[in-house]
């Protein structure tokens, strides 16, 4: 006999569940980012596979999986050219794999992006195009036409992995000629600096030099409890700042290169974006000075689903942090700043050890403190 | 970019990793129970589905959940004549799951039963053939032509979910004429009394009436992560009681009735292998009388991953506990006995409460106690 | 330095804390039990002891234990006449450590009652006289004596672990002819039945022979964090049912023998105050038949501390639960309940596993179901 | 009726209790810190009180929690000054506690340190005089005295929470003439950088410039288990380099300024001692290069009972983590470094961004790395 998937989401979700607070324990909650100012932030997947490619899973399992950990938008790009189950799902329409998950997706609030993964050798690799209309036009001999195929449609294509050792013995990304007309043609407009488990200094400094898009993925093949929910991780995603919650609004932003990558604890993005990020995952709660004392003590919440890891960057050292300390995810601390005189307003001024606008640079972030 | 599932199971066990003591907290570690006097006992899950059938995921995902659990065989029962994916998966041959979780295994220490679901409505419902050679024989309009097929396969066929409700509104199971028939002539040899969530003393009472072995199993579609580990529950297996570790033994075992169905902490089968396997189940470290007293001091380890309750059938009392207490799976406990006066020699005996010989019929089991 | 002792209380309970999720998680949460019709549920410890006798801290110490456990009453009971720290605090004043409790208390809802601990070798034993006005009347070399002042102060009068081997070598309690004339005279009201981990049926039998008010107690001297609740367990208490939650109704309600003795899912009391405390413990959420079934979907919380667990005593069976399962403390669970053809009103009757009202006696309760 | 506290002890340590194994993850395990070359690393805490001051337990307690936290050595620093608890224990011996703690661990493997904290307000506020005799004889009106008497003794004499608001309203430690003087005498040798929460840079800032032994204590006054280990944390401690595990072995290290004071993940002291001890914690496992690539993997272990956090500092880059990275205690982390061309031996180097050697000084800790 068999349950509706969407009855075992429910049974997940009903909190009276003799199990289910245990559960959300052993998970941690779903990922939660804040919004930034002018911006929706929408937590996307868009680099995942399932049987229609080389996954092990049904469409539908992607379905949940990004329900249950509360993601917006995700996109199935299957390999075009590269199907090992053909033996037995003898597709000729590489669109299938989207439709049967628009048709999962159909009573949940999730965006479904149309996309497919152009599979080629080094020098040119794997790319995702995204946001596409039609993924059979997209199969040719000819690299160069999936690429033009893409950019007729209107999708957004960015370079998967770029320092994946199997295709780069040394782990460095080397951006090939064919990738170079890519760009100058428009054909190519995002990278992937965080893939798996795997962050790529290189990959960022390539996004930097070449203005595109900064993108972090899971390319879940598997399932992602064991690759990541168990080992008590996250999948990394892409956030993406839209204007509002669509498809459109998505896409939008992603041209734009509105993203920040997050994979647990480690955020990377440009600073225009990830710094009100960060700024916005801290909530202050209380700044008051301890009576008879010129200590002040303020209460500072981590709103985001990631542990948080800050340096002191004041003039002002505290009197019982030690000036590196973690707020953990979804909780509070008290900071107590030693302001040696009595301030009516000051800057609190923190280094983000976690996250990075450029290879080993990281970012201060501000909050301005009003004391009762 | 792919990582080959095994490897996700190599990171799974590997001791070493940073989160996997929790992840083993979080799920409790694999299945296990101990062998009985003169047999192997294999933990088994005999019916489950794949995308072949109504399933989610890809074969090898079943290998993969059932190495994790710790399971000795599996079985991927197909609907033969129910292929809701078939529009994607066109195919003719029946026998496919089978031949890509044979694959899938190849490496692994784990037996592939060959084995298919015969899907009809009441009053014939459903029922697994199992150790079948070929699927695609049992494909027939006609409900008698795949039972007396799987009867000359050599197949070990049992009735599925008796009491499910969507096939008898009242949840009560109603042997049908059809079954009688087919029961007779040894075309239908064994019964669920345990599927998914439920177990149904009715179908005890009919395998008992008619002699059918007794089977547990979790007739999975999703994930067994979703629906049974990460709620802190163990799927339903068939505990089967055989001479070593093989198909062969195995199949004799199930035509012989040599079996325990056992979903968490509720255990049901008959007497002469349900008492040997509760007993082995319970290991007597020490028996000594407390210093200068009448009190019997003895030491108890469930070493199987079964919460087990007991109640004290003794003639004496105890010291600490109350006549109802648990021993939790894996752990130790202390009994203290009042014994009234210094024993050479005496028998403990314990109902246990969650263990089922009949309908509302508990076992009695005893261990002797040598004290010190 | 030195924090004062109420901060680290605040600190505990501030749900920001960093850490108290987990610390709540580690230590299960207060103690919880709900009212019964007519009476307040107050949840008392009366047996305890601190530096002043032969504990190991200080009366502060036993308030903040209180408080973290959400008790409402306690009892230092220090011996009368074992000073083991005589030399360090030679204090002639008996009543020194309920007026240190007392102060602690004074800023938190904590009901502290004055007692102390008569202290005799059997056949006398050892007793708890509260609700007494003046320890060092009790100070005597006759064992009559404070008794006697015991009763001329109005106090309530209980047995302390009656089974104690060392004591009664086998574990049984013996009323001793000294004991007879104190019940006589009215001078001995209750008997512990659970006393630190350990649970006597022959307490409980002379309970009920001789109307003695049935009691639990902690009898703690070291830390109760060491000694239960970092074990996962709370400790024994007992439950005095009160008119209202003042020292003299608690008073009161001793007298009258209105208590339940808990220790975790052990419940001991007589049926006119356990029936309608598991009664009211169980609170039904929703009762409806499944759509197109005769089966009877009810949802079941259990509101207290202690996990409960029931066999099922009705004419029907269940549909997914085994006859004999549990509701673990603060959870739902839903009972499905084959009632055959559809009932407007039925009524659900468990037996209560690990509740006694007396020995080897386990009560029915019932719930009156109205299906929707 | 009283368990004896050994046994409690025991129960606890009792691998087999049903609960000890949540027990242990609840609480984390005890401190562990590796031995350096040429010395052992004794774990302390030399600054704690009980009810013989201003604590709330007896000196017994202290020793169980020592024992608990697998410490070496503890000091019982009763304030000699200060005695609210006068009143019930009307002491004149002020080493009363030290013998009562001496007696609780004549059966442990425990250094019990007879020590005192002479006690004044700013400017002179408190300081410990631990490795005395005779605790009696620093007791006078004159605060120059106790230091006096203290050097006659022969004790280690450290600078109690110099940064304590309580006395410096800015939270900055002022040094006193008085106290220039007791270190121009050879009457103040140490200075806590750690006290109870607290971490002080400007106390750092004065072990330095005064060449004080740098300390780090719980300053504890009621229970460890309430203040730190159930919110996840450990107490601070001093780990001190010893020759040998001895009371004169430790007092010797004391006056050599052998020491770093840790409280979690944040560790004090000096270079020469601190950057052995980061390389001891982390074992280096397995270091072979990926087959067919120039990315060398990298096994570490850190052997230490605290979170470690590192920041690259080679001039390779990392394959699959962020240059800013954690080692959880006890576990193992796989590092891959892309070193670009097959290297025959190299060094990893890292920051470790919790420890300072001076305020706001991280060292950068080296191992030799040799493929294999």
């Amino acid at each position: 006999m068999k349950y509706p998937s969407f009855l075992i989401l429910i049974a997940l979700l009903w909190s009276g569940d003799a199990n289910s607070q245990d559960h959300q324990h052993a998970y941690g909650k779903a990922l939660t980012f804040p919004d930034i100012p002018g911006f929706k932030t929408l937590k996307c997947d868009l680099h995942q596979h399932t049987v229609f490619s080389d996954g092990e899973v049904w469409p539908s399992i992607r379905v949940m999986e990004a329900l249950r950990e509360g993601l917006d938008a995700i996109s199935l790009t299957e390999h075009l050219e590269y199907q090992p189950h053909r033996e037995d799902i003898p597709h000729p329409d590489r669109n299938r794999s989207y439709q049967l998950a628009l048709e999962e997706a159909r009573d949940h609030d999730l965006l479904i992006i149309h996309g497919s993964e152009i599979t080629r050798n080094a020098p040119i690799g794997h790319s995702n195009a995204i946001f596409i209309s039609d993924a059979n036009a997209l199969l040719d001999e000819n690299a160069e036409v999936p690429f033009r195929e893409a950019k007729k449609q209107g999708a957004f294509v960015f370079w998967n992995h770029p320092a994946w050792y199997a295709q780069n013995p040394d782990g460095n990304p080397i951006l090939s000629d064919f990738q170079r007309t890519r760009i100058k043609n428009g054909e190519l407009h995002g990278i992937e600096v965080i893939n798996t488990f795997d962050y790529a200094e290189e990959s960022l400094a390539l996004a930097l030099e070449h203005n595109l898009t900064i993108m972090g993925t899971s390319d879940i093949h598997g399932l992602i409890d064991w690759d990541y929910l168990e080992k008590g991780n996250h999948r990394p995603v892409t956030l993406v700042f839209a204007k509002e919650r669509s498809a459109r609004s998505l896409r939008e932003a992603l041209f734009e290169g509105r993203t920040v990558a997050v994979y647990n604890s480690l955020f990377v993005g440009r600073p225009e974006f990830l710094v009100p990020l960060l700024k916005a995952c801290i909530k202050i709660h209380r700044v008051a000075y301890i009576p008879n004392t010129d200590i002040l003590e303020v209460e500072l919440e981590n709103s985001s689903s990631s542990d948080l890891l800050f340096e002191n960057q004041m003039g002002y050292t505290f009197y019982s942090k030690p000036p590196v300390f973690e707020i953990p995810a979804g909780k509070k601390i008290l900071l107590q700043i030693k302001t040696l005189e009595r301030k009516g307003k000051l800057d609190l001024r923190l280094k983000a050890l976690g996250a990075y606008t450029a290879p080993k640079t990281q970012p201060v972030v501000t909050w301005e403190l009003l004391p009762e």
